[in-house]
C-alpha cells in the first residue's frame, strides 16, 4: 500500500482485515511518523519511504495507490513495468495524455491487472440498480442524472487546494460520469455544457472555480446525462443517481440516510444523513478490493477498464472547458 | 347548525361555502356573542339560543350538531322527533343506554337520516385503502392496528376535562375502533384488554386516566385489532391505521406530513407534520357533509349506521373497564 | 367562462361551487352541444358561442379563459378593452410580441386585474416552501431544479399536436421557469442551454421535438436553474421542484404520492402516484381563482404579474432555440 | 464452532474471515458430510462429530453454538465447565429452569464470558437509536412497540416444527422483548396479555399456535411494551421497533428496504424489501461476534447478560400462557 493518508489507511485496514485473499505485506509513505503509526496499527513489518523500493519488496504481487492524484500515472506505470498488478484511487490523472500513457503501459503488460477505484460500480445499491437495468426492469435507459454533494465545510479548507484540483467537475464528478456511462452502455460523448455558481466560498472565484456546478452531456446515441456537484450541502453527503428508462426510473440514494432510524420530534419526521462519502460507501470499498483481488487470483476481466477511467476524465475536462468558455464544447 | 365552538364553526363554514346542495339557514348556540360573531361571518340571519327553537325554524331540513358530547343523544332524538335529518359529531354518547335510545328514535323515523360523524370513513386516503381492500389487493384482512396520537399540549389544558371525558380510549379511540370494524367487515367484538401509562401529565392519575394507552380487541371471527392513543407526541398529530391481510398490508398515514415539502438541513432529511387532526382531515370533513346531504337528497343509505357508532362506544367502554380492572373484559 | 374543454369545465365547476365571492353567470364555447351540457351541469342560464357577445353580458365583472393558447392574447386584450378583469390559463402566448401586446393592454387599464394561471404559485406545498425561503430557512437560495414529468400516453396522442405546441419546453416547462424565477427573486436570465432526446415517441422527430428534455438557465446574479420535462414516465405525473440555498434545500414533490396510503405487498413497499397534474394540483386551482377574485374584490396586487408570465415564455423560447441550434443562447 | 446448519455456517464464515482477533480452529457437527463440506470451505483442519471432543480441542479458547435450541443449555454449561468462553445463538432455552441452570453455571465460572446472541443489540441502527435515547433525544422512553415479521413461506414448512417451537412468541418475539427491556432500562415485567390469529397456515391450529400474534407487556415502573409477530408478510422480513419517549419517538426499520434503490414504474414509487432477517442484520452478526471476542480479549463486561436472556424467555413463556388461557398473566 502506497500513500497512508486517511483514504490510504482505510484501504490498508480493509486489505489487512476484510479483503479475502489479500495479505498486506508492505507500506509506503514519505512520512516516517506515518509509516511507524500505520505499521504498528496494521501489524505490517516492512515499510518504505521510497516507492521504487516498495516495488522491489520480495514476493509482492500487487500495489495499491492512495497517493496524491498527480503521482498516480507515474506510479501506475512503474508498478506495471515492475510486473505488479496495480489498483489506484481515482482519477488516473487530471491530464488526458497521462491517462493515455497509463493505458499504453497496461497494453504492454496484458497479463497484469490495473484498475482505477471507481467505487460506485461495487456498491451494493448501484449494483442492484445496474442488474435491474440489465434485466430490463426500466426498459431502455436513456437519461442519467447523477449528483455528488458534500456537506459544507464552513472552514473552506478545500479552497486552498482549488487551484490544483482541476475544478469542481474534475474533482467531484468523475464518479458520476463513470456511472452514467456504465448505465447507458458506454456511449461516446459528443457535447457538454455546464454552468454553476459560487454560493458560499468566495475564495474560489480567484481561481475560477465553483462550489456548485451542473453539467449536461450528450452522447452519440441520443442519450443524455446531467451531472451536479456541490460542496455546500447542509444535511450531509448526498450521492444520488437517477436512471431514467422507457418503462421506469431507478433512483439510487434519494434519501442519504445514515441508519434505519427515523426520528419524530419537534423538528418533524426526520432521519440523519451520511456526513461523508465514506459512511455512504464503506462496504463498497471492501467489495471493490475484493473484486480486484479476485480478478487477479482467477485471472478474470475487471468490471471497469482503464479506458473507462480515461473517458471519465476526458468528459470532465471538456466540462471544465465549457465552464471557462461559457459555451458548449464538442468532444 | 347547533354548537358554534371551534369544530362547529368549521362545519358551519363548510356548510355555508363548500358543501354541495346545502344552505346554512340557522345557527344555535347558548352564547349571544358567539351567535353574533358566527352570524356575521357566515351571513346567516337567523340564530337561536334555544335548541328547541332551532328545531322549529321554518323550512329546516336537517340539523348538524357540534355540541358537547353529553347533549348529543337528547338533541339527536329531539331532532328526529321534530322530523329533521340529523348529523352529529362523534360520539353518540359516552353511555351505552343513550346510544341505544338514539338508535330506537331513528328506528321510529326510518325516512329520516341520522349519522354520527366518523370522519375517517370519508377521508380520501381511508376510502382509497378501503376500496383496495374490497378489491382484494391484500387478500383477506385479519388485523388492524390504528392509532390516534395528538401533539402534546404542554399546558395540560385537557387534564381538567379528563374527569368527564370517559377516559382516553372513549375520548380518542372511537374513530380507530370504527375504522377497524369497517375494514374487518363489522365482526362482533368478543374480548378486549388494555394498558397504558401516564408519561407526562401527572394530573391524570387522580382521575384514573392515562396519557398513552394501548388496547387489544379480539373479534368473533378470529380477527384482531390494536388501538393506540397518545396525547404526548412531540412531532404533531398522527392518525395511522395499518390493515394487514393475507396478501399484503396497507398503511394509512405512516408519515403525517403537512405538505409535500421535504427539508434537507442541519436537522437531516425531514418534513413538517400536521399539528392537529384538522389539518389532516380537513377535506374529509367536507366529504362527510357532502355524503350526508347527498344521502338525504337522493334518499340513499348512509355508509355508516347508528349501530356502527354504538358499537364503537360499546367497545371503548369495555376497554376502559379493562384499564380500571387490569384484566381482559369479555363483550 | 370561455372555453369549456376539460380544463375549462374544471375552472367552471370551481367558480360555480368552490370559489368564494364568485358567481358564474355566463359560459362561452363554440360548440352548442358543449354549451348545453355545461349550462345544465353548472346551472348557468346564459351561454354564448361568440366571445365578443360574452364580453357584452350584462353585469359581467371578470372573464376566465381556458381557450386554445393561440387565442389567449387576443381574448385577454379584448376583455381588458371591454373593461373586464381577466384570468387566462397559461401561457399568455407562444409568441413574445403577443405577450408584450397583452402587457401593453393591461398597462392601458391599470384598474383592471389580469393574471395568467401559473397555478403552482397557489399550491399549498409551493407556498409553504416559498414562505420558508422568505423566512430564511435555507439561507440564500441559489439554484432551482424543477421538473414536469407526465405519465406516458402509449397512444402518443399528443404527437399530432407537437407541430403547434412550440416544443416540449414551451409546452411543459413554463411553470418550472416561473417557479424558478419566483424562488430566486426574479433575476434576469442571461443564458440558456438545453438538450434532450426522443426516447419513445418517434413521431416527434419529424417536427424536431423531444419527449424528454433538460435545460440549464443562468441568471444575472449568478443564480442557476435546471428544467426537466418528460412525457414518458411510467409511474405517473411528477412535478418536482428543488430549491437549494446556502443553508439547506427544499424539495417539493419528491414522491408524487396520490394518497396517504402505503402498500406492502409482493411489489415491495410502495405508493400509488398522481396520474395527471390535476390530481396533484386540484386544490391549488381553487386557491388560484380565490386569490384572483379576492384581488379584484379588495383591489389588491396580484402575486404574479403579466411580466412574470412573459418572462417565462421568453426563457422557454430561448431554450427551444438552444435545442434547434445545439448551442447556448444568450438572452 | 458447533452446529453447521445455515446459521452456523454464517457465524463460521464470519469467524473465519471477518471477526477481528478470532481464529476458527475447529468445527463440530453430527453429519460427516456437513463437516467435510464446511472444513473445505472454511479451511479448517479439525472437525468433530462429538461436542465433548470439541471441548477437548487443544488450545481452544471459546465455543460458538448454533445447535438446536434444545441443546443450548447443556452445551453452554459443558463449555463453561470445560473452562471455555461460550457464545450461543438465542434463546438460552425454552424452559425457564434450564435458563437458570445456565446462569448458575456461569456464576461458578465468573472469569469466563457467556453470551446469548441477541443480535439486535449490535445492529448499527439499534445502537444508534439506543445512543440517542441515552443522550436524552426523546426525553424519557416509556413505550416500546417491536415487531418481527417474516415473509410468508407458502409451503408452510415451519408448521411441522410448530409443535416444538414453544409457540410464535417464544420462537419469534424474544428479540423484541429483549430490545424493549434494553430501551426501557430493564424494568421488571408485571403483567402480559396476548392474542392473535391463524390467518394463513391452518395447520397451526392443531398445535394451538398462531401465525400472527400481538402481545402487551406492562412493567413495574409504568412502562409498556407491545410485541407483534407475523409469519405471513407479503413484502419481506420486517423487523421494526418504535421507542416512544416524552419528547419524541424513534423508529428503527420503518421501511425494510433492501438497498438504496427506489423504483418508479407501473407499480408506483417503491423499493424492494429484505427477504429474510439475515439481509437485514448481516453486518450486526459480525459486530456481535466482534463484541464477544473483544470482551474476552480485554476482559470487559458484555453488553447483555445471561439474566437478560433469561428474562426474555420468562416473558415470552408468560405471553404464551396468556394465549392458551385467554387472560392476562401476572409475572
Amino acid at each position: 500500500m502506497a500513500g497512508l493518508g486517511r483514504m490510504g489507511m482505510r484501504h490498508a485496514r480493509n486489505l489487512a482485515t476484510r479483503v479475502r485473499n489479500a495479505d498486506l505485506v508492505a507500506l509506503c509513505d514519505p512520512s516516517s511518523e506515518t509509516r511507524a503509526r500505520a505499521a504498528s496499527e496494521l501489524g505490517v513489518a516492512d515499510t518504505y519511504s521510497d516507492y521504487a523500493a516498495l516495488l522491489r519488496h520480495p514476493g509482492l504481487d500487487a500495489v495499491f495507490l492512495a497517493t496524491p492524484t498527480s503521482e498516480h500515472a507515474e506510479q501506475i506505470i512503474a508498478a506495471l513495468d515492475a510486473g505488479k498488478h496495480v489498483f489506484s484511487e481515482k482519477p488516473t490523472s487530471l491530464q488526458l495524455d497521462q491517462c493515455k500513457r497509463v493505458e499504453a503501459a497496461a497494453a504492454r503488460h496484458p497479463r497484469q491487472k490495473a484498475m482505477i477505484g471507481y467505487v460506485r460500480r461495487f456498491d451494493p445499491s448501484y449494483r442492484d440498480a445496474y442488474d435491474k437495468v440489465q434485466k430490463g426492469l426500466i426498459g431502455t435507459p436513456f437519461m442519467v442524472r447523477s449528483q455528488t454533494a458534500d456537506l459544507n465545510d464552513p472552514s473552506g479548507f478545500f479552497v486552498q487546494y482549488a487551484a490544483h484540483s482541476g475544478g469542481i467537475f474534475l474533482d467531484m464528478s468523475v464518479h458520476d460520469i463513470d456511472v452514467a456511462r456504465w448505465f447507458l452502455g458506454g456511449p461516446a460523448a459528443v457535447r457538454v455544457y455546464a454552468t454553476g455558481t459560487v454560493a458560499v466560498h468566495e475564495g474560489l472565484k480567484s481561481v475560477g472555480d465553483l462550489d456548485n456546478g451542473i453539467a449536461l452531456c450528450e452522447f452519440a446515441n441520443g442519450k443524455v446525462a446531467c451531472f451536479q456537484a456541490s460542496r455546500t450541502m447542509a444535511h450531509g453527503h448526498e450521492t444520488l443517481t437517477e436512471v431514467v428508462g422507457t418503462q421506469g426510473r431507478l433512483t439510487i440514494g434519494a434519501n442519504p440516510r445514515l441508519t434505519r432510524v427515523d426520528i419524530a420530534d419537534a423538528h418533524g419526521m426526520r432521519n440523519e444523513c451520511t456526513p461523508t462519502f465514506y459512511e455512504r460507501f464503506e462496504p463498497a470499498f471492501v467489495e471493490e478490493l475484493d473484486a480486484f483481488v479476485d480478478a487477479i487470483a482467477q485471472d478474470r476481466a475487471l468490471p471497469l477498464t482503464l479506458a473507462d477511467a480515461t473517458e471519465a476524465t476526458r468528459i470532465a475536462i471538456a466540462i471544465q472547458a465549457s465552464i471557462r468558455e461559457r459555451r458548449s464544447v464538442e468532444l
